[in-house]
């Protein structure tokens, strides 16, 4: 009973919480007698325990209602990307990660997205402030858009707010907002909200998951995680913590979703390091090109590890590699010893056997240096048959096609390429399922709400969590901009609020919209056809045109007898109304649009966009 | 010594051949005593033997030069799809397979791409017919293309000439084409060609691969293919005629590479049997619907099969699972038993579990009938909880984000879907290594050139073959439009012929080139700007104008001011034009263009196209 007895003892982050809301967890600790024994992890649990998860509450306690939290993802739900999720417990906000994903292909000219900002403008004066869990884009991405809006303290690990730095930098903002260093195990408070940061494993250093205290209650919030017994620097997950936190009663878990449909456990970071280590060998007298993402610090470590083993020179290329390998050595996230790291310049003075260049383009981004190199396009680099090139990551879906060009381009040039599962030169920073089932039995929450990831995702891991035998009616599949009020008393909708996608092209924000976008995707298949005309206001004499100019229609100079007739159309139409005395203008352009469009669509079975400008004198 | 008398034993299909040419497979004979025994099949080759393949050639016949016969792919090589190669030997020509590859994304509003038939176009006269492996689009699609241009006869299979037969009528060709039916192991003559069929097995029936004997040898192709030991039906792959081939000596060998990176053996279809039929059980009270793709008449037959055993009726849907599904009937490679097969229209007659249906969208095809279920805008199916879904196809590279959409909104809908590497719902149609490596060991090929993949695939299954002992000088990755000259004295390239892509967009082939191409992306990506004025041409007046209008840059009506701003801008550029006495109105037209440019980049960072239109009285 000794796990019951600490859930009742009163939480050292609670302990200037009101009187009345002091109970709330102690609430949910089930009587002498009727507690199970836990079983050991891993253990099936037979079916008849299905409700291990939610113990009988105690007796009657005819006080208030619960107090309850609000929990708003306002991005990040059937979505990958765009990670934000606010909380909102007595007029106190918090709010966790503010990424941005990059658009989909049918975003035309999009450079990125960023969530709807709306409800987080309208509360500003509550936000305490935005806590991070890591500096990945799909999470610290959208935050100078949001500080152009509004000024709020960001909190984060060391590693993370380099990079919020260099991004504030890159937006002017970094002067006004202040960025306070977390670390984890140190509790800090925010309004009415105590969190604690908690050391997870992932693809960059310095990740965190938050322990969110609040008088509704504890929120468990993993982030991006996955539990690496043996990572290269740091120790594992802080499952110790977590537990704690399940021993003393969670009230809702948001807990990572990516890899839901993966079976079994992601493999070690060391995984990769021997993989890598063997293609080093391999690579005997070539020279080293290697590929992987830029935040990938520890990535970026074990090469240089491997290089130093091997006698290599390192050196770096890419915008993003450059900028996020200096500042990490800065930090003391990544270490050389002197004279291991060299200019790009100066790759060319070594002999292949001694170099060994790190680059960005993994992903097969067609500006990233490595594409360069494949296209024979670099200003540095020429590669051909003394190059050993890996690429140390897989494809995100959507990439493979890029990816394949960059490879099919490196090879034609004589290198050697090693690139996807070849080799075991990737492992995912993310929990596969038997991870997230350890996470869900250490953390014992009330409520799950599986995060960060598409609609499909998400349901697996619900899934997941209902064979653990969390109650399914305990488990809630969100979406973006729902509002969800928990409490120990239980879980419900309240009003939903503005979330949504805003898209940055260029300078605008959200000037992009669903009309912009209709006439760009219609201008991309057909292209467009533009009549001008000059007709006299008062008579409706055609004064100049009907003049016909294309683009993206079809190739105007071995179509002229189209054009020509198209033209011949238009200017009768064009008569045909002044014979009907139409003198209304925009009638007139119907007319012309219909009568163009079909002929044109007879003609060649498209639909290019139609625009009659009339000019009237 | 058997081997080698079988080689010197003249050729069936040779015997007709001029006195001159008839050694020419003969001289490839080890002299006695020099042939070493042949390895059983899988035995790995010691290194000293890497020259098994190059036998030494019979000591000097001092005849006239060997028979060369030209090869020359004008598709399918550094790319997955339009599937084409002629072969020309003693002025006559032969054509494999006549595919189309569906457009990259970058290339905007294309339907479909087919090869460039300039040089069937040139020797049309000269072209005994065209042979056909298998019905696919990528070997099968750009027929109807070819067959406007000149009138040459098609050979295929039974079912082949079904899919082709669809496909002419299409496109109102089917009266004037001549379409001849082949059946493996029967031989027949096209000019100085013998061509066999040789079964295969591949994901649609009636695949065969060629051996073509012509003067200068045998060229052994084998389409698409894979080794399935126990298929559904028609026999493995016909590997006893490749290894006789093999035997008698085979000059080059054309083989399928697209799997070419995978080791092992790609599994049989008898296991996808096994694994949907488990979920056939799964499902238990479910209506199932079952996503494949239209023209796997193997996997359509298990699905069918499967419901009569679990007494359920069969439904169609998907314009080409229809289409296909009842030609496959009427040419007897589908079979039903009475009253199985039911009109879609009657799928609300039957309880959930009395109803199959199989549809066309495993790929996410944005119109297809999958997706239309997804986003609940099916006429005649609505998913709920009551269906069981299977997506019998794994996503094709480049596919996965539409797929995943799909299985998204099944999901939210309710339904279960299995999908991907969820369970055994799909095998690949095409040979993985190990298999490729059987090909090579029985068809012992003089010469081999890999086919039918991108360029890494190409490459990986060149490093097979050399590992195989084949000599690297005797192993050519190819490129479109090549030359290759072979003869059994060499391999060299002659002058490159016309290849490429050309681009179907509606009724147009062709009129969409580089530069519609290139204006398609630029106004996806910012849109455009219009400039239209109308002046006095004897005075430089501005008589009408300048207006502005933009389609798919910003949303006017809330970027007033930036309009504005940007037509006083115009206008203020036209007035100094007009000051400075600048009257050619192409310079005009530039400064308008460039002013407004530099503008709107300033004021955006976007660069939509710009085009100004000046009317003259």
């Amino acid at each position: 009973m000794a796990e019951v007895q600490r859930q009742n003892r009163p939480k050292a982050a609670g302990q200037n919480r009101p009187a009345g809301q002091q109970g709330t967890w102690a609430g949910r600790a089930a009587a002498p007698g009727q507690q199970p024994a836990r079983p050991a992890a891993g253990t099936p649990r037979p079916q008849h325990r299905r409700n291990y998860y939610n113990r009988p509450r105690k007796a009657a306690q005819p006080t208030e209602p619960a107090v309850s939290v609000k929990v708003m993802p306002l991005g990040g739900l059937g979505e990958v990307g765009k990670n934000i999720t606010v909380y909102e417990c007595q007029n106190d906000l918090v709010v966790v990660d503010c990424g941005l994903v990059f658009p989909d292909s049918d975003m035309y000219g999009v450079d990125l997205v960023i969530p709807d900002f709306t409800y987080l403008v309208q509360n500003k004066d509550r936000i305490k402030g935005v806590i991070i869990t890591h500096g990945h884009e799909d999470h610290i991405g959208a935050l100078p858009y949001l500080l152009k809006q509004i000024n709020v303290p960001i909190y984060a690990t060391r590693l993370t707010i380099g990079l919020i730095k260099n991004k504030l930098e890159e937006h002017n903002l970094l002067g006004r907002t202040k960025l306070v260093e977390i670390t984890p195990k140190r509790k800090f408070k925010l309004g009415c909200f105590t969190v604690e940061p908690i050391h997870v494993n992932h693809s960059i250093p310095d990740s965190v998951g938050f322990a969110i205290e609040c008088p509704a209650g504890v929120i468990l919030c993993t982030g991006d995680f996955k539990i690496d017994y043996t990572p290269l620097s740091a120790g594992p997950t802080d499952l110790d913590t977590i537990a704690e936190y399940g021993r003393k009663g969670v009230l809702l878990l948001l807990s990572d979703s990516t890899n839901s449909e993966r079976p079994g456990f992601t493999a070690t970071e060391q995984k990769v390091a021997a993989g890598v280590g063997n293609l080093f060998r391999q690579a005997d007298r070539k020279r080293i090109i290697i590929a992987t993402f830029a935040s990938n610090i520890y990535r970026i470590q074990q090469i240089i590890d491997l290089a130093v083993e091997n006698g290599r020179k390192v050196a770096v290329s890419g915008r993003s590699m450059v900028g996020n390998t200096q500042m990490a050595m800065d930090l003391g996230y990544l270490h050389a010893p002197d004279g291991v790291l060299i200019d790009i310049e100066e790759i060319n003075k070594y002999p292949p056997d001694q170099v060994v260049l790190i680059t960005t383009g993994s992903q097969g981004e067609p500006l990233s240096a490595l594409s360069r190199m494949a296209s024979a396009s670099h200003r540095q680099v020429r590669v051909g048959p003394g190059d050993f090139i890996i690429i140390s990551a897989n494809p995100i879906p959507g990439n493979e096609k890029m990816v394949t060009k960059v490879v099919n381009g490196l090879l034609k040039l004589g290198a050697e390429v090693i690139y996807e599962s070849m080799y075991d030169v990737h492992v995912s920073g993310h929990a596969c399922q038997e991870e997230q089932k350890l996470i869900l039995t250490l953390a014992q929450p009330k409520y799950f709400m599986p995060v960060h990831g598409e609609y499909k995702h998400l349901k697996k891991h619900a899934e997941t969590a209902a064979k653990l035998g969390i109650q399914p009616k305990n488990i809630h599949i969100g979406e973006n901009g729902e509002c969800l009020i928990v409490s120990r008393d239980g879980l419900s909708l309240g009003e939903p609020v503005t979330a949504g996608s805003v898209m940055v092209d260029g300078l605008g924000v959200g000037d992009v919209g669903n009309v912009v976008l209709r006439d760009r995707r219609h201008l991309s298949e057909d292209g467009l056809v533009i009549v001008v005309a000059t007709v006299n206001n008062a008579t409706g004499e055609l004064l100049a045109g009907p003049d016909l100019v294309s683009r993206g229609f079809v190739y105007v100079r071995e179509s002229e007898e189209l054009m020509d007739e198209a033209r011949r159309l238009v200017q009768n139409t064009f008569e045909k109304c002044r014979g009907e005395h139409v003198r209304d203008w925009n009638s007139v352009k119907t007319r012309v649009r219909e009568a163009l469009s079909s002929y044109i669509y007879r003609k060649t079975k498209r639909s290019p966009m139609i625009l009659p400008i009339l000019m009237e004198i």
